[in-house]
This record gives C-alpha cells, structure tokens and sequence, in this order.
C-alpha cells in the first residue's frame, strides 16, 4: 500500500527499477482533454538522463506507451494507464551485493517491512526511477489543467546546490515572469550567474566518487482564490504529502517557510489590498494559502533534497544475512545531485495536487 | 470536505469556535482498549489555556463527553464520539469587524471558498480551537498505542520562540530521556535555561501587542522498523500532511531538516551498524525513516509555527463588502505565541498518525 | 470500521442503542444550503415509533439537536454535526440475556468480532436505532437536492408484506405521479386497498409473538441522464452498498430485478425512443440504469427486509459463556414488522447517494 | 472515476475493448505470496471465450503479462501490473452504427456522462471484455487467500438460465461439497441432469438472434466467523458492491433472498447450535451474516444477470446523431447468455472482496 493517491485524479504508479516496466494508471479525468502524447513524452525527456554530464549515465530511454483512456487525441474519461518499459538494466549489479544495506536507503527498512521479497535491484520500487511515472502523470495533469484552468501556470526553480544557495524573491510578482521560462530551463536559476558555481558543487561531490543534496522552490501562478480546505485536506496538507512521496526529500516549507517561525505577526501577516478590481496582499510570507486555501497569490513552497544516498566512497555499514559489520563502495551509475532532475518532478506533483483540487 | 482523515484510524473533526460544541468522531478503533476518560481530559488541559498568563484570557473548560463506542471503561470496536461543549464565547466581538479581513487569516481565503456563508466569528471552522478535538483524537490514539505498541513514547521539545533557538540533538540516544519527561512539562525545553528568554521573547511582543512564532520538535521513539509504505503513504507524507492540518504550521521537516540539504551523502548517510542484537544507525540525519518506512531509529521532526496573526496593533487591510482599504486592530483575547499551547497538539496528531498504520 | 461513507458527501454515524447518544457528522456539504430544523425533524418523526400500534411501545423523541456547521439557517461549508440523545432506555432488560445468542441477530458475529467487548444492550451499535442518524443524513442530503437539483423527487412505497404483495409497475410514467404522495403516508401503497390486509398480516404475527417481512420499493424521478460511473462506483453498486448497510436488508434489486434474469434480450432491452424533445425508453426494465449510469429514467430499486429477528416465541439457541444449548424467548419491546419502519430510511440513504454523486 | 476499489487490496482496473490493451494494478499485497503465472492464465481461461459454441465466436487469447510487484515468483508487496493486449479486434463493426444507441447498453447514458467522447468501439470501458482485470485481479486475490486463510473456498453455481431453474440447496453442510468441484466444471449444476435443458434454452435463443438471461449463486465456505463489519463495510454492503460492478448484473440477495421477506422470523431465524466443539446455525437463511459480520456458516448469494443486451433481432431505437428512431440489428460477434462466462467473474469479485478483509 502506499502506491495509490487521490480523490478525484486517482493516480496508481508500479514498477520497479529492473522489472519488466514503470507506469500509472490514472481514473477519474474529465473526458474530452486533449492528450498530446509527444508533450507528455516531452515531460518525461525533461526528467530522463540523457547523457547530461550531472546525470547518471545509464540510458534510460523512458518511452510511453499509452495503453487506455485516449480516443481520437481526447480523454474518454475511462482510465488512462501509460507504460515505460524498462531498458539498459545491468541487474547485475547489485546480486553480488544485495546482503549490504546502503546506508541512506530503503534497504534496511524495506527489507523488513517485506520480509526480504522487495526487489532489491536497483531500489526496487523504492528507486528514483518511479518518479518518471509521477511526471507522466503530471503531464496528464497538466493537460486537464491546460483545458480546465489555463491561467495556471506552474514552475520551479533550484534554490540551492550544496552549500551555494540563490537569493529569495521578496516580491511575488516576479513569479509570474518565472512561469514564462528562464535563461536554461534545464538549470532553472532566478540568478543564471550562479550555474557554473553550483554546477562546480556538483563536480566536486563526484569527483570524490560522493555526493550532494538541495533544494528547490516550486511555484503556482494564476491559482484562483478560494481553492482548498481546511485541516485534512489543506493545499498544504496534499501538496507535502505529494512532496514528500518523491524520493530524496525530506523537507517541505511553505511561503516564508521556517524564517516566519523567527517573526512577529505584525512582519509577515500579509496586508490586503486593492489593487484596481483585484484583492492582493503586499507581502507574501504565507505562501498563497491561508487556512489550507489559496488565496489569489503565487502559491510558493521549498522542497529540500538530500544528497544521493548512493555514493562510491567506502561507507560502514553491516550485511544483514551475517548480521556483521561491513563497508560498501556503490558501483554502477548514479546520480551526484538529484536535484538537477528533481525538479521536473516537483512540477509534476504540483499539478497532480492541482488537478485533483479542480477537477 | 477536509476534516475527516485516515485509512485505519478514521477521525471526522466538527465544530467551530462560537458554536454549539466542538468534537469528533472516531472509526475503527479495536475493541478491548482501555479509556480512561481522565486521562483524556488531561491532555485537552495541556492544550487548554487555563490562566497561563503567555496564553489567552479566554477561559476554555474544554469537558470532553464521550457519547459512543465505549462501555464498562473499554472501546466496543464501534465508533467513539467525543463532544466538547463550547462556553464563555463572547461573540459580539467579531460581528462588527466581520468584512474586515483579518491579515494572516483564513477570513478573505474562506469568503471566496464558502461565498460567504462561513461561520466568521473567532475563524469558526478554521478556529485554532479546532486543535481540542485533534488533541482528545490523539488521546484516544495514545490509549491504542498503549495497548498494540506499549514501547512507544512520542514527545515534543520547543525548539525556538522568534529568534531564541535551543540546541540542536546530535546523539540520538537522548531522545529517549526526553520521552521521560521534561524539567517543565509545560514549557519542554532541552536547554532548560533558556525558559526566561524564550518567555522574554514572548512577552515582549504581547507587549507590544504583537505575536512571535516558533517551532516545536516531535520525535517518537520504540517504534519498530518496518513500518511506513514508500510513496503516498510514506511516514513522512501522512504525518507531514496531519502536521500541515495544524493551524499556523508554515513547514515540517526530517531529521537533519533543510540543512541535509548542504551536505554531502558521506556526511549524512546514516552508517548502519550492529549493537548486540540490533540494529542501529551511528547518526540520525535521516530521522528514523528510509524510503518512508520507519528504520528503528527515533522518528524525529521538526514544525515551524507561525506566529499568531490576531494581534493588537494596527494593520492594513480591506473591507471585503465596501471594497475598501481599511485598518484593523484586533481586539478580543488572543494568544502572543501560539506554540506554547502547539505541542501538545503535535504529539496529538503523531499518536493519530501512529494509531492508523499500527491498527 | 464500517460507520463511515462518502466520496463528496461524508457521512460518519455514531452511537449505541442505550449509550449516551446517536448521531452522525456529515463533510463535504456546499456551503449557503438552507437548513430547516424542522423539516430534519420531521423526517426523524416519520422513522420514530411514536405510539404507532404496529411499532415498538419504546417512545423514541429522537430530537435532533444541529452542533455545528449551520450558520444562520445556512450550511457554512463546515461539517454539520447532529446528535440524538437517548432517552427512555431500559437497559436492564439486556444484562440478564446477555450471553443467550439471538438467532438471526449480530450478537454472535460481533462477540467474535469484538472479542466480547461490543455493547450489548439492545444490540448496541447493530440496532436499528441507527438507523435514526442516517435518517438524519439523509434529510441533510435532501436539503442538498433541493439546492442543486430541485427537479429530483425521492418517494418510496411498500410492495410486500409477508405473503401479501402489491402489483408491479409497469409503465414507468406513473412513478412521477406516485412522489407526489400516497393516500396514507405513513403506509405508503399503490393499491390502496391493501392496507388493511396487509396490517393484518403484521398483526397476526406479532399475535403469535412473531415477526414478518417484507419488501420495499424506492424510486427516484428527475435524475437528469449522464449520473454515476462504470464498475465500482456505478450508481447500482453504490446504492446497493448504502441500502445493504441498513439492518435487516437481505436483497436489493433494479429494475425488474431477478425476473429479468428468465427473460429474453428482445422483452427485457428497453427500446429508445424520441418524445418531443427528450429521449426516453419505452419500457424501464433497468431501473433507469445502465451501465452504472443514470438514463434519465426513473431509477427504481427493491428492497427484501427479513423479519426483526426479536420475536417473543421461543427459540433454540446457545449461551456463549456456558458453551451450551439454551432457549429464549425475547422479551422488551419490538417491531413485528420493521418495514412500516424501514422505507424513510430506504428514501434516506437514497438521498445520501444522490448528494455524494452530484455535490 | 469507478475503476478504483478497495481498502488494503486495491484494485485499479483499465482498458477498453478495443483499445491497446486491458489490465489492472493492485496496491496492497502482503509479501512473500506465491505467484504462478499459470495459475492466474487459468483463471483467465475460464472466463475467456475459446471456441464455446455458447459463446462469442471472437478469439480472445487473454494473455496475461505481469508487469511489476512479482520478484523470484513471489510478491515484492509493491504494485502488481498485470496487461491482457487486445487481439482480434474487428473495429470496422462499430464504426457505422455508433449513433445507434443500443437499446439495454450504456451507449446513450455514457454518450451523455462523457459527452460523446467516450470509446464507442465494442462497448469501451463499458464491455464486458472489463471483466477479464477483475478475473486478473481475483485471480491475485485467492492466490493472497491460499496463502492467509487456507481453509476459504470460493464456489459458484449456475442456477438459472432463462426460466429453467435448478433446485435450492436447504442443506448449507452440501455447499462444502460443492467446493470440491462439479461434474462439469464449465457448466457447474447442483443438478447435473438439467445441463442439456438449460444449454437448449441458450441455443433456442441463439436461433432467434435473440439472447437469455440467467442466475449464479456464489459460496464460500470455510470463511472464520467474526469478519466484516456493521453498516457501510458489511460483507453484504461491500460485496453487493462488487457484484454490481460486473456488466449485465441487476440483483443480488444473501441467503434465502427475496423469500425471507415473505415469512415469519421464528421461520428464518437461524437457530443456534453447538456442534461439538463448534458454534453453528441449523439453517442459513441469513447467508452466513450477521450484521454484516461472518457467523462462521458458509456465505451464500445470488446474483442476478440480464440477457445480453447485444442481439441480432431488429430493434427500435434512436440515432442520437440525427435525433431520429432508428431500426438496429446488432451484428458483430456476441454472446447469447453471459452467464456460462459470468460465473468466474463472480468468483473473482468475491476473492478480490474476501482479500481486502482479511489482509
């Protein structure tokens, strides 16, 4: 359990990293969305390593294939399930080392939760690699959303590599230009002069065969007022429970995120405004959400990544078939900052988040 | 749609700040389990605010009366309700200022979601009052916890009010202490003497007639590995979204939090590691969860509360039915920092959180 | 787990037959519905016994008290919580039976289920007593209807009593005249002439200190076309799940039920046909259904209910505690017939699915 | 939405007739169950139609893929996938009467809930070819069954085609005979001399162009007692779900049925007895619920299906298009009784049922 989310746009994700394919089956769409599949093949290039020298360099070609729910170009409104199959597996990679839980990963955890089943190749469904079906249902996402609420636009940027960080922006409206794309929408920065510094970070990590977390800001314009709920089923409430579903993270703020904890009332409550026939607020410290529902303003929230927990450099850890210590040294091909293909998938959450709010 | 949660351990909230009652019901507890209904009102005392001079004058006797699901002191296995009367509401406060959107609240986000039809006085719904019945919820939760997981203890500690932080715990052992008890229970620090100026800080700003914010750490220990799913119903996404469900929670984090973020995998990977018959983890950077299943470690956590907006002193805002820019100085009785009365509610929703994976 | 329900309607009932209260919290409603007190009252006044001779003597008030979620006459949007207390209970009439199994009852089923810790006092949980709160939901869900779709009438009418039977329908038309009310209300028939009859076979029964059965027929005109879904949440599959959860149902058929199961494609296909302006079929063999969806037909459904299995006869059954043969003979008070009962409860959970699926 | 169901054995079925493929992913899986793929293609086999002279003449190979969840033979406990792709589609039938609203179908009532852009091609998402998943994922569930309750056996009867019906079973000892298999498998009779009468009612109909309908009844022995729950997650109330989510179902009863309604409850009461060390009922008119919890004697039910609405006798109808009445003769490839296939539909929808309780 765990593999199935939402109430109006159902999404179940499956696979595993070295089966026989990933995908998702998604109820509960309108009938009549247009469905392009080479947009929604474009999302999925977005996430794919593709021979980025930041990426792992196995070769994932992530080619959809979808099976229902699309007839002549629209939604049928029946179920729309999508295929990747997997290639350019080398399960053997990890058999020999299988006894040796990856310190930072689901080994330990997951091979008590499952008695030692789970598929320990290559993570399993615990893999990285089940986020390409979170942004191939994203795509969909974003396709109801293109025909249902097409003044929404959503983005993302990276924050933060390491230790190099970017500047906070302080006045909302700047967000609404950022949806419009930036300078390199594959290292999305709000100051481009910062790419080959944090880019440095990520080389450094690798050339000493380790690795590096960070963090990046989701955005949402256009969201209208009154959009949400209270407690349960809080924007904030769904979206970090999204969040939080993508491997890696283990934060998730929103608007002013901790600062605000640091403040008075009297400097981030966000005074409203008339502003023509439009209701504003000067600042945006909350985020776009009050009580759990948008109210008109960019809805902006920090998502933070930790770094790749498969690393080559010697690590301490124990074989649980001999319950003895061990050191491991990860072989194969991974990612030195997940962070750099992160980002597509917080975008992908976000408009599954949306699309079950608007449907 | 928003105030019923769980897939085990099913809580539907009512009730709003100047109305009848307040209250919940919960589905699909074991039957056998003991309730003591003193112990129940204990906890919805540590929430109350009972002439606690940081807190709000208004008198909360918050009597909780359980209507349903238990009998000669045990639950029936049917549903158990819980009614808590409201009293001493003094509602006339909030009639003459309710078009004046308050900055910071839920007022302008809920007009347009309910066109107008929301209860307004005290927030009604959106009231932080409506953390009573989450807090009676997870004394009921706690009472299960007891019965199926009796080596469980979950604890809170404030971390910062406004600008005065305590320490950050390196060494997870002492997590274990700290679910022993506090030196005050009912101001839980680790440092204890920093108290004066964390309470200065309060002060100061109801001085001023302003609000502070802060973040409370909850952790939980003795939970076996194991449990937890990957994905939607990770431990991290459920708790994370009961945690966002709490009025004011502006963030959640794990473990080392944002700062993992930084840091470079052989820095934060937990080593794993053999201690007699178990097995551990030599740090805690990833707060007690891999790939969203608890690891045996304390379950560690980490929420940023905004700071309260009611406050006295003058702010800009708009007259929603004039459609004018107007201003507002919040009268009535309202607490300086609402962390001080928030932890206990933490450790509430971590016990639902708990209850409904473990039943 | 089991008392709660709802996709966009949330209905969660409570209570015992002799605790404190009964009640049910409803989520998810529209905000500015009117709420008329009395008219939920009445409803609840058309389940009660009220000194009705072929009712059980208990004197139910069943007075709704409204706790929350109303504002001004008006649905805030928020959850709107009724409780019933209980009144008139004379418990003591359970203890000294409590470990005799009533035949046909849940006494055994739920002392395995609940390990012995149910209440048992007048079946607890299990009673048709709860029924009250789905009645109450149900007019909460009528309101709703009458909001957003006023063109919808729910109606009901006895079709069976014991051996003694009322005709079918056949020509669907005559259903829109029947929600327009029946000669006797409270003893709804299409013929008329069969009241008495038709008492009389209650009558006789509960003479014997027996019980009887029956059948009721419920049925909804103005379900505009194009409502509910394939497969599992088709109308009749979750219709049928909402009627089933009402004590004593044994059978829920659509339509021309089980007599289509005998006939041939060409009697039973319900041939389409062009009326003015609308599109109808000629017969309705499908109960307004197909597919799991709503063909602008009457929806018309039956109902078996079993006679109440607490008949003052004597009866072979075991005491569970001495593991041994026993006999009973069931004293307190009772229903002869439950169905004189049972068809506002019918009607009531109609209404509830109707509201979850247009909400 | 409506191809989603379950608690802890979640099912997401998929497909369309005559689309790429049809399949369903199920959540929810223990680890560690056996998993032969034969097994399941059996499953498969019983329902497919393959060369029957009572079924449709199209040749559906049904062969299954499993896609994910299933490692070294047994279940990871993450999703399993499973893909049937469509073969021997001959699309070009619908293609030129797809205006024509086939009486008894869903082709008006989903013309107007998708707007006209569902799949018309066969039915869509609305053939029984839907069906084939359900087989899939019951076939999953009673390998989970083998594995957590041995002891259950799930059995179905036919016992009507058309009018010709074969006798009840008064006995519920013979049931567990019944589990043990039936002289002919395929035609599964209680009566096993009424095969020929029945097969000529299917052939009789089949001369005329015409279709029959007919009954299954399905049991399960072997079920604990103290399974299900009151009100909306009884065994009667969920399983009745399922039932009506199978095409052409329009009745379901438990027990004794619509006859319980017509007798005294000293009749249908079921006396309890103690049979050596075991708690049983003389009879079982309540079909083995209590409350909608398990008492422990076999669960009987019956289940009533229409006559294929697809036949090749003209018939009135419309042409939605040209909003005209129209003459339709189906041609295309159907079958004339849909119970001879229906019977392990039930069977699956009842495991898939039984799993999601007892895992």
């Amino acid at each position: 359990m765990g593999s199935t989310w939402g109430n109006k746009f159902k999404v179940a994700i499956f696979g595993e990293s070295h089966g026989e394919g990933i995908g998702a089956v998604i109820d509960g769409l309108p009938a009549g969305i247009d469905i392009d599949p080479e947009r929604i093949q474009q999302e999925l290039n977005r996430r794919a390593a593709r021979g980025n020298p930041l990426a792992t360099p196995r070769k994932e070609g992530d080619r959809i294939e979808i099976l229902s729910g699309v007839f002549n170009g629209k939604t049928t409104g029946a179920p729309l399930a999508g295929l990747i199959r997997n290639e350019n597996t080398r399960s053997g990679d990890y058999a020999k080392t299988k006894d040796l839980m990856r310190p930072g990963h689901a080994d330990y955890a997951s091979s008590i939760r499952y008695h030692g089943f789970q598929d320990y190749r290559g993570g399993g469904h615990f893999s990285g690699r089940l986020t390409a079906p979170l942004v191939f249902a994203g795509a969909v996402a974003k396709a109801v959303l293109r025909a249902i609420a097409p003044e929404i636009a959503i983005g993302s940027r990276i924050i933060a590599i390491g230790t190099k960080e970017d500047q906070k922006i302080k006045n909302w409206k700047e967000y609404e230009a950022l949806t419009k794309g930036f300078i390199n929408p594959e290292f999305p920065l709000y100051t481009p002069e910062l790419e080959a510094t944090m880019k440095q970070e990520i080389i450094a990590a690798m050339e000493e065969a380790d690795s590096v977390g960070g963090v990046v800001e989701g955005f949402v314009t256009g969201l209208q007022p009154g959009v949400g709920n209270p407690f349960f089923e809080s924007i904030e409430s769904r979206l970090a429970g999204l969040l939080f579903s993508i491997p890696a993270v283990k934060g998730v703020t929103f608007g002013a995120g901790f600062e605000i904890a640091s403040r008075h009332g009297s400097e981030v409550n966000d005074p409203l405004a008339i502003n023509g026939s439009k209701i504003e607020t000067l600042s945006n410290n909350n985020g776009g959400i009050n009580g759990g529902i948008s109210n008109g303003m960019p809805v902006v929230f920090q998502v933070a990544f930790k770094p790749t927990p498969s690393i080559g450099k010697e690590q301490q850890t124990i074989d649980l078939k001999k319950m003895a210590a061990a050191t491991l040294s990860i072989q194969g091909r991974h990612d030195p900052c997940i962070v750099v293909r992160a980002f597509p998938v917080v975008e992908a959450v976000t408009a599954i988040c949306l699309a079950d709010f608007l449907i």
